[in-house]
């Protein structure tokens, strides 16, 4: 067999693989959008059937074979391709790494647990969690272990790594260190700064949904949302989801406040554009995907955060959400609904939290899973540790573990190391944005016209079109011509909430 | 290995499968209702992979050799995985029959040719279709044959089969022939008999979409509809899809005319019970299918066809759609409505047909396809023979071929065998709803009154709670007492449209 013979073989597979994980994006979308709920237990069959198909082509030793014949030797072939046969190794390594056994035991622990995190969080009971969190986090410790032999990683690593590809600990360690540290002083500056703004004029409802989805609606168009390839639904957590030219972002909508409706389908519009402008003729193949949660975060909050948060943007924004519910007022003018979208206050919950409070929240998590994985954390000491953490980094302790340990989804349901990627992702955009405004003439300025066009060109040439040819840190390099760097994160802070 | 091994064994496949085709049949339900335009061509490949997944394992050699060491002695298995034995046999068989060369050589065949279909049809031009069609004739044809000889079966009898387990032409000739002399005359009567009935009073609309749909909602919720475990949407052509506890029905809003969507969507809903009603303890094996096309169409032309276009129905119906609408006048009077959906007018198109002229819509069909796989009719000819066809059956003569042979998708998507169901259904309807009103105290009372229990519960265990542990012939036989009998289906259409 050619290696030429070996690489086609080896997309081929990779194809497949990629149609089948499609077929289930799909099946989740509409597991969480428009599912009969009697259905559930059928469509989870269905989910499991298809992953363990995709699971059992991506083990197949076949691929170690192909793999091995072909020559990684990157003089002689090109880089998308030498890109793809790293993706293509990463992926197969990270499987093969976990026993079928465990990837069971794993999917059946995280599904117990997922199942009753939503009542122990409803009745605040920790201590019902408690043993099936437990086994959660010893299986995820068994399959960090089996991993970080293959990969070379240590555990927690390996946990990264499934999420953001080469995202290492010490990086984000010092990334936090550092950024913990400016909290401390700026969390308190921003609040002292605020208190002798004006106060936000609240805005007075009820906002129909009908009015709600058109506004979104018309931003999305704004920023070139292509409907002939997505469409955007309602589910009770707010994602991104679908396949190949097929991407579904979802909402959900409060009559009685229309402001973080609209921001998240904004920052889910961010994440869409992304998909939509993966290189095409890589579809199905590593290189074709997107280069990680970190890197994809970071086109969401490019959008919601960077952009759409800025005065800027409020100017062109502010009339036309005025018209869309009628308004009419001081409530509805730039100053106070710019005043609205960067008000800072520390919270219990996570997603509920401004820019400058929200690394706080993951900083927490992440030592927190650091130690519960590595055993230097028990179970029955999180809540505590929670509280403490809270308390030391905002200032604020959570009256119960609802508002606590208890809030998020994502360790009852397995993940651990998904988490720092919000951080990333936040740091990243500010630095993928502030390299916009250098690139670009007067990109403030077209933002407040409505122009969103060479935005997005600039978007599509630096970052969507690389797929995963490049590492995050080359992306960010190549783009911004910086190593990832929270200091223009910082600065982005300093600049919005102190002036 | 023991033959209760091998049994379980084959359970576990056939279930994998029906899991597999489950997403399958979710994932065209939303290509057919909301899927974004873009991605028809990724939403192909992953139909495509999938239905290979599926067809792979149904092929796979394992099942012959578990099914040789089965032993399908009676006396030792109870009925029911006697039953699912025989279904799991004929599955397979029909699927190795095919040579997988074939299976690709028909999909492509199939797809090319019902794509050009649209234009043909749009554009009037058959001589466009002819090459394609020819090509889905052929292939066909191939297909066909290599079934005869491991079913034992004719050619088109092996199509027959495939939508239908057990039909056979020898027996749809007779009640075709049977039925063909009893239209000769009956028509004539019919038409002379409406002629001296009071004309329709036309219903004036607009009927807003959410006033039909909220009133379609009503009589699904009436008939027993779960909607915990289905849903109903808008999709161009109307279909009962989805899978194990997920039945979602579709229908189109007309706002000029709300009559046929109502009965549509009631249609569908006969489908929906049937699904929802099958043994739940069998899911996913073909013991726990529904009995065969013609069965299903049974199912959702006695709901249509035999309950809610009767007197009786429209007794309990009428004042409701007369609110629905806020419409007064004798136009939504009991008799009005009721002589509107008993209304016969041959025409040319089959899915227009009232419940007289349908069936030799269907006699015309069966007649030209049979002749078309046996190579006694050539595409060339077909439309001539067609409109011959239509003026010996109907007395009418389509004035273009977009009116006449090019108006089904059904030939031009590979469907060959599949259109004499829909007069077998109606045959059976006639006859399970006959016995019905014979077993079940003052049905149409019942009906009048809007009380559909009774029915549901006949159905449930009469039919819908076999799933397909009987032949057609059979559960014909146990619910009324008599082999399929065109009679009592003449019987019906006397009373109904003489009276």
């Amino acid at each position: 067999m050619s290696e030429n013979s070996a690489y086609n073989d080896l997309v081929s597979l990779y194809r497949r693989i990629g149609i089948i994980n499609d077929a289930i994006a799909i099946l989740d979308w509409d597991q969480s959008t428009i599912m009969p709920e009697g259905s559930a237990s059928a469509r989870s069959e269905q989910l499991a059937t298809l992953s363990v198909l995709s699971h059992d082509l991506l083990t197949h030793p076949k691929i170690s074979e192909l793999l091995d014949k072909v020559d990684f030797n990157k003089g002689k072939i090109d880089s998308w391709k030498v890109a793809n046969l790293e993706g293509m190794k990463r992926a197969h390594l990270h499987a093969i790494s976990v026993p079928a056994d465990l990837v069971k035991e794993q999917s059946r622990a995280n599904s117990t647990c997922q199942m009753e995190w939503r009542k122990a969080k409803q009745e605040n009971d920790f201590a019902f969690l408690m043993p099936s969190l437990n086994d959660v986090i010893e299986v995820t410790r068994e399959v960090s272990v089996a991993k970080s032999e293959n990969l070379g990683l240590s555990p927690y690593d390996c946990l990264l790594d499934t999420y953001e590809p080469g995202c290492r600990s010490e990086r984000i360690d010092e990334i936090f260190s550092n950024h913990e540290k400016f909290l401390s002083g700026f969390l308190g500056e921003v609040m002292e700064f605020q208190s002798k703004q004006p106060k936000v004029v609240p805005l007075k409802g009820p906002f129909s949904v009908d009015k709600q989805k058109k506004l979104g609606l018309k931003f999305m168009k704004d920023f070139g949302f292509d409907f002939s390839r997505g469409r955007v639904d309602v589910s009770l957590h707010p994602f991104c989801g679908g396949g190949l030219n097929d991407v579904r972002i979802t909402t959900r909508y409060d009559e009685n406040d229309f402001t973080s409706s609209l921001m998240g389908v904004l920052h889910e519009t961010g994440h869409a554009i992304y998909e939509h402008g993966l290189p095409e003729s890589w579809s199905y193949q590593p290189v074709g995907s997107a280069r990680g949660m970190a890197m994809h975060e970071s086109q969401s909050l490019l959008l919601e955060m960077q952009v759409c948060r800025s005065y800027s943007f409020m100017i062109y924004a502010a009339p036309i959400i005025k018209r869309a519910f009628s308004g009419s007022g001081q409530a509805w003018e730039v100053d106070n609904l710019h005043r609205l979208y960067t008000r800072v206050s520390p919270g219990f919950i996570r997603v509920d939290a401004d820019e400058v409070t929200y690394p706080a929240h993951i900083i927490l998590r992440y030592r927190l899973e650091r130690a519960l994985i590595s055993n230097d954390l028990l179970v029955a000491d999180l809540p505590a540790a929670w509280n403490e953490g809270m308390a030391s980094l905002l200032g604020i302790t959570p009256p119960n573990d609802s508002l606590g340990c208890l809030q998020d989804i994502h360790w009852p349901s397995g993940s651990f190391g998904y988490f720092p990627t919000y951080t990333i992702g936040a740091v990243a955009a500010a630095q993928f944005y502030n390299a916009a405004k250098k690139q670009l003439n007067d990109l403030e300025g077209e933002i407040s016209k409505g122009k969103f066009q060479s935005l997005l060109s600039w978007l599509r040439s630096n970052i969507h079109s690389k797929g995963s040819l490049l590492s995050a840190d080359e992306l960010l390099h190549t783009a911004s011509g910086d190593n990832l760097n929270i200091k223009i994160f910082q600065e982005h802070l300093q600049s919005r909430y102190l002036n």
